[in-house]
């Protein structure tokens, strides 16, 4: 098999680490880059840019001619993706349908399923659902989730110099010591709360006086908010002992929440990754409700109290055995022996149960 | 209940008969139109055109914040239509969802159906479909169709100077003579196949040798391998019985249909409309496969001498009785009772089935 | 050097004739093909694909990473190739400028000569209004037009099965007898007048009774109303002489007007390549209004008598003597050559005279 | 007259200072807000914007049906503007037409203007470039600048808590002791350099040790070269006596700058409001190369020395005499009466000189 390789959307910018470069660097060719985010960080903006990939896509898959186009997960350039593929009856193979959690990304996800002609999904409860929603069951594989292969094969010990590769803003972080990692994204079905609920957690943080990496959010519709109510923090406290830093490498990422005493937030890598890595979590609001978790999360509302409270409980507990519940560290190999080889039927019927 | 419409796609175009005059000659305001496909008539315009309609419907409901956005069935303006309302956190409310047909229709649809919020579905069966498919049951109903609705409130007498209005091209009509109507889009997912098709319904019609009605094809992929296969059809056959027209209005099109001996081709309207007028209708090919039929339907494959066989068939059957398994005439008021009353939750949620 | 080549807008249209095959028959390779038209044959879809153009040759141009761009005359793709490279600081060159005509044509080549590097012109009266208009004396070269180049080096001998490979539709056609040739643009600052025009244009050569070659119309603004007088005229008259075909290539084009009794209408080419082969031209309007011409034409307006009077009088006339005023056929090597040399400065300056 | 306002581009964007929320509280009524900014500052999603600019706008003016549209300078939007306009057969007015400077913005102007129907220019010098272009005399109008009108009417006095309604982040500034305002933008046309360039403004700045008001620049591309550079050197030295801001209201802008001891950096402001104003200016680079200058402005290249020396000169000397170079301040009466008035030609001729 072939690769070819299209980098769009935040993987081009800036502001979400120049993705692009460290793919170069992994020695992968690209075969096209496209600009398809439109600037405003809002609902409206998501949908136009979802539109604006579209049609990017379809020209160059029309000049590319893929056998089969591969996408992942629920972003709004995965619809973008799945949308240009089915329409010009190129099969879609998809991975990480059938989970469940808040946010458009749960409709979403959905979705493109009901487009993908292969579902490579991560665990039973999520083959369950793919089949419920009336998909051919010889169209659903479980292959575990590749982003926990990235983690599996990675050397976990973490460098002494680690943060200084990374820039960043704020004062120093001493990997030795106890640290916390926070990573909290918009929820676009909550667009407006963003600030609020930002202010809670960094509230909690700021009460903890433990030194932490901050992450900057995603490009979702409400990032500006967020990134609002970071930067209003860090003027009013330039002295607390927070780091903030734009993006980490995968295996970079894996090594600071493995070796956190805690990772607090709303992102899906600490129910996903975390699982794999044991990673104490505390998970916040809504964003992954629904989303199968091993015995590392705690769940708490956007609550200053009940986040402190959640991560001392963390801190206390220290690290968690590894749960396979999002893959065994194996999902690419068998993907691609399912891309090889599988039979697809480009026009799709309904399975009744 | 206010209403503002935004009036985009084929039916701003003169090749699908300016649909956009009769909506205004009908008394509605326009709030908005928009040019939104892509020449070419192939799966990478078909795509393209899904993405331009996204950024332009965005910006368009970014200017009208309608409370709730009412899309239809599963086109691809269908799909732009979902995605600008579901990513800009807008209730979207989608009738036809749950039905099974071939074409990418089918997954397109069901996609749909999971970034909707309210499904104003048509019978049992479709209502099944939605439910399995994880939707909440408080937000399927069955409202039927309102495509129903208006052709059971149509006089379906047939004036004597009814073609006269419509001009095409191709000999006189006589609408008192028993006469053929005929409608075959193009499949989609099978797309390059189209001429081929074509030539088989052609010659079918042309050794039956009754009086034809013949519209031309929707702006589907492949519909100019159709409109080839017709135009070389009429250069070679410049006598043979058949009139080609663009399109009909709502209610003259079932007054068509209702009076004619036998519809053929693969349009929904044989299946859906055709069940409330009784109309005999010859399904060919697999564009409407396993779509719940009344008994008013025989299928047949692209193969001429089953398409003549089946026809001759349903001419000496004559018309059925009204079937109301796509509605009984009164959707209209239903659904605006749902609009207008309907608890709507933007975070959706999977059930388990 | 290599070229490198994007093929768009209506050469990938069938309505177009294809013109994508064509370029791949003449053994070229194309790094791109583009679907950039939005359907409506009106002045807004001219502006909306103007700027379809624009996002999408950005993209293509980002990842071809040409030195230079070299664009034609004064099409809307033309307007989206300049902005899309001047805006990346890509060297832009440009043929046909200077040139003065009626339509939107006349205000976009002056734009784009505003945007180029080089000027790539056919006449001293050309350059002498690029320089007016403030151009870098350096960057302008009297180089004769291409397209001149093309018919130069064609045998204008005219095969007897010269219409067979065509199809159209329409009553045969006897090459070794006298025939018109018609094509007649929309005019797109005159929206809306199209029909009326053809229609004078049309009662002329139906009068005139002698067989005639009539191609379809481009792409601009109105083309369906053009369309639209040729369609009524031929369901009104089947039995005119009139045969109407949608493209030829280039060299048959030169071939078919090199050895018409007549060419008529408000194509450019009766102008420029007119000129050089000595074609008695009748010109109908205003599209070619202050362009420079040869002694071979006659210039009429929208008026049935005189376009016959006209016709009459270059029939009796006959051919015309070669005049270079658009070029000696030699136009290709020269601008090989500045592009290969040329020293450009990527920051423009204004000349003031 | 009435006014239809479509609000685009940067004005929507929050790190441009949410410029729509001004306008609103100035009382003007938006038609339309469209998002159009493709994000990366760079040459080609500059030139992708000003695609995707076209599109919405054709849309937009399908739908409000302007008699004429009136549009600004030479930015991309502008660009926008002029095409859908043009190719619309809208007339389309165009102020700042015929000045000369540096960067892309020189080729975007000229273009807009041979596109333009009705010239606004400031001075006399402009409208002898427009003629020279080959506009028609009847179509030129010096009517100044209604930049200038907006300052011509504010009161020039400088409240006490000026900078307290701005944020911003750095230290306090005291408005009653001299200050020093910078804004340097990126220029397209030396894309790649502009790190290096602002650099050698804030050593100089740095040296000067004065209270400075910074700015940050536009959204051109190469932006994000220069917002890096700040960041680093406030990273660098948080204690330097530099506050940075994003935006500030025109008249607040005016009064900033009116009683500032020096403007530097390369906005067309320092040579346009600030000759009226008479405002000390230290003009660096080439970004306004070729605009006419009254006495206030003193140019240097890229070079901190320079910049250091040429500042102290310009405090040295203290404020400029008021000239009206580009106008008087009551341009928007003359403009509004000559957009009443007008008689325009859709058709535009070349008029030779």
């Amino acid at each position: 098999m072939e690769l070819s390789l299209i980098v769009a959307a935040s993987a081009l910018l800036y502001r979400y680490g120049n993705v692009v470069d460290k793919i170069r660097e992994d020695g992968f060719q690209i075969d096209a880059q496209v600009y398809s985010i439109i600037e405003g960080d809002n609902p409206t903006t998501m949908a136009k840019s979802t539109g604006l990939g579209v049609i990017e896509l379809s020209t160059l898959m029309e000049n590319l001619q893929p056998d089969v186009v591969l996408t992942v997960a629920d972003r709004f350039e995965t619809m973008s993706t799945a949308i240009a593929a089915s329409y010009m009856n190129i099969p879609l193979a998809h991975t990480q349908g059938g989970e469940v959690t808040g946010s458009i990304d749960e409709s979403v996800r959905h979705a493109i399923t009901k487009l993908s002609h292969l579902h490579l999904v991560t665990n039973d409860q999520s083959q369950q659902r793919v089949l419920q929603m009336g998909e051919d069951p010889d169209s659903v594989f479980i292959t575990g989730c590749p982003s926990i292969d990235a983690i599996a094969s990675t050397d976990m010990k973490m460098p002494v110099d680690f943060f200084e590769n990374y820039g960043g803003t704020g004062p120093g972080l001493d990997p030795s010591r106890p640290y916390l990692v926070v990573l909290q994204h918009p929820v676009t079905t909550e667009f407006g709360q963003g600030l609020e609920q930002i202010n809670e957690t960094l509230s909690a943080v700021h009460t903890l006086d433990i030194q932490a990496v901050w992450l900057w959010p995603n490009i979702d519709a409400g990032s500006d908010d967020i990134s609002k109510g970071l930067r209003m923090f860090r003027t009013r406290n330039p002295d607390a002992p927070i780091h903030f830093f734009r993006n980490f490498g995968v295996e970079d990422y894996a090594r600071l929440i493995k070796n956190s005493a805690c990772l607090l937030g709303n992102s899906s890598s600490g129910i996903r990754e975390g699982a794999f890595l044991g990673v104490p979590v505390v998970n916040i609001g809504s964003r992954q409700k629904g989303r199968e978790r091993a015995h590392n999360v705690i769940d708490v509302g956007y609550d200053r109290a009940g986040i402190e409270q959640a991560v001392r409980k963390q801190i206390a507990h220290g690290h968690y055995q590894t749960d396979m519940l999002y893959g065994d560290g194996r999902a690419g190999p068998r993907i691609a022996e399912i891309l090889a080889n599988a039979k697809i039927s480009i026009q799709k019927s309904f399975f009744t149960r």
